[in-house]
C-alpha cells in the first residue's frame, strides 16, 4: 500500500513536471533520452539556485538531484514550497536531494522533514554505520527512499557499493544504493559488476568520467576518460533500470557548463548508438 | 597499376601523419574513433590556418578537408609545402581539399596542381555539367580522386547525390561522391538510401545536423537535430566505409568550437554505443 501510494505520487509529480516542459523551447527538453539523464546540482555548487536552474535548462535536462547549496537545510516550509514551485515552473523534476550526510543521530528526522517539504521522493545519503539503522524507521514513516552513496577509497563508512549493499540487505526495500561510478572505480571495483550485484537495490547513479582509475584519478568530461560508459548504459537498459543517471560534474567548478554540455552530448550519442 | 600507386602513396602519407600524432598529448588524438571523424575546415572560415589547426587539435581530430581560406589557390609551391609541414607537425592528416568549384574550364588544371602541391589525395568538387567530364582526364593524370559535393535545393548542377551519381557512373572509379547530409536532407532525399546507392562511389561525407529538413532547415550541433546520425554511422560501419566523416559546421562562424565540441562528443558517443 505504501509502495502504491509512492508510485502514484511520483506519477503525479511527473505529470506536473511534464506539463511544465511543454512550455519550454523544444531544444531544452530531451524527452527522447531513454535513460533518465539528469544533473546532481553539486555540479553547480558555485552558483545560485536561479543560475543553476538556467544552466540545467541549457543542458536540456529535466531531472535533478538537489544539493543543499541550492536549497538550505534550514529553509522554512514556505521557502521549501517556493523552491518546489521554481523547479516546477522551469519544467524540472526533483528525483532526490543530497548527498545528505547523516553524522548526528539527533538531526536525522530534520533531514527527512526537509526532504518532505522539498518534495524529494528520495534522499541520497551518506550515513555512518551508527546512523544507517536509524534511517529505516524514517523511510517507513515518511515513505521517502534512501540511496546510500559510496564515497571511494577515502570513505571510512561505505567506500564501495558492496559495503553498503551488505549493510542494507535485510532492510526495507526502499533503502538502496546510489552508485557513484567515479568513487567506485577509484576503489578498484568493477562498475558493471557492482550494478549487477545491486540489482533492484540500485536506486540512483552518479555519473562522471576519470582520466584513469587510480585512487587520485582526475575527473574529465564524460566520454573523455576511461570509465565504461557505453557498456554501462547498455547494461542499465538491459536491466530496465528506472532510476536517475545523474551527472555529478566535479571539475571546472567555476565554469562547468562546457564540460557538462560535452558530457550530455556524449551520453545522448551513446544512447542513440545503443538504440540504432 | 595507378590504383596500386595511389594506395601506396596514401599509406605513406598516413604513416607520416601517424608519426606526428604520437608526439601529441593523448587527449588530442582519438585513434579509437572507428570511423574517420574529421573536420572540413570551412567550419573555421573566420580563422587563420594557425588558429584552425589549434582548434582542430582541441577537438582531438586528426583528419582534415582543407578549404582554400586556409590554403589559398594562388599559393606558391613553397607555400604549399610549408602548409603541408604545418599540418604534419600538428599530427594532422589531410584527406582532401575543398569544396573547390570548377566553373571555368581554363582553371581546372591549376586546381589539380594546387591539390598535388598541397598533398591532397582527393578534391571535394563542385563541378558544372560542362566541367565534370573535363575532370576525368585530370584524375587519371594526377592520380587524385574527385568527390562530387551535392549542394541541395539551390544547386543548379548537382543538388542531390543521385544526380551526381548518374553523371559519373561510367567514369573512372576514382571519381565518386561527397554526400553532404544536410543538403541531401534539405533536398528531400533519404540519406541512408543515398549512401546505399552510392556504395563504393561514396568517397567522403560532410556531416552536420538540421533542426528540420525543410528547404531552409537550420543547422544545429550534431545530435541536437533530426538527421539520423546513429543509423547512418551504423550503416557506414556495416559497409566498412573507409572515407572521411567530416564535420562541416556552418553555424556560429565566429565561435564554432563549443558547438563542434558537442558535435564530436555526440558522434563519439554514438560510435561507443554502436560498439557496446
Amino acid at each position: 500500500m505504501a509502495i502504491h501510494l509512492s508510485s502514484r505520487r511520483t506519477f503525479l509529480a511527473g505529470g506536473m513536471a511534464l506539463a511544465g516542459v511543454r512550455r519550454l523551447p523544444a531544444a531544452t527538453a530531451r524527452l527522447q533520452d531513454d535513460l533518465k539523464l539528469g544533473v546532481a546540482t553539486y555540479s553547480f555548487r558555485k552558483f545560485t539556485r536561479a543560475q543553476m536552474i538556467d544552466m540545467v535548462r541549457q543542458l536540456g535536462v529535466i531531472y535533478l538531484s538537489v544539493k543543499d547549496v541550492h536549497l538550505p537545510y534550514n529553509s522554512t516550509p514556505k521557502q521549501l514550497a517556493a523552491a518546489r514551485k521554481e523547479f516546477a515552473d522551469a519544467g524540472l523534476k526533483v528525483l532526490s536531494g543530497g548527498v545528505i550526510y547523516f553524522e548526528e543521530p539527533g538531526r536525522i528526522r530534520s533531514f527527512f522533514e526537509y526532504a518532505k517539504g522539498a518534495g524529494m521522493p528520495m534522499i541520497i545519503a551518506g550515513p555512518t554505520h551508527q546512523t544507517l539503522p536509524m534511517l529505516e524507521p524514517m523511510v517507513k514513516e515518511f515513505d521517502i527512499k534512501v540511496a546510500i552513496h559510496n564515497h571511494g577509497p577515502g570513505d571510512r563508512n561505505f567506500p564501495t557499493p558492496q559495503s553498503a549493499l551488505e549493510a542494507i540487505k535485510h532492510m526495507d526495500e526502499r533503502i538502496g544504493l546510489c552508485i557513484d561510478i567515479g568513487h567506485t572505480a577509484r576503489a578498484g571495483i568493477d562498475i558493471l559488476e557492482a550494478i549487477r550485484q545491486a540489482g533492484p537495490r540500485l536506486l540512483d547513479l552518479h555519473v562522471k568520467d576519470l582520466k584513469d582509475t587510480s585512487v587520485k584519478g582526475e575527473a574529465v568530461p564524460v566520454g573523455e576518460g576511461v570509465l565504461p560508459i557505453a557498456p554501462m548504459f547498455k547494461l542499465l537498459r538491459q536491466l530496465n533500470y528506472q532510476g536517475g543517471v545523474m551527472l555529478e560534474y566535479e571539475v571546472d567548478a567555476d565554469n562547468p557548463l562546457p564540460g557538462m554540455q560535452k558530457s550530455f552530448a556524449y551520453m545522448r550519442g551513446v544512447l542513440a548508438g545503443l538504440r540504432a
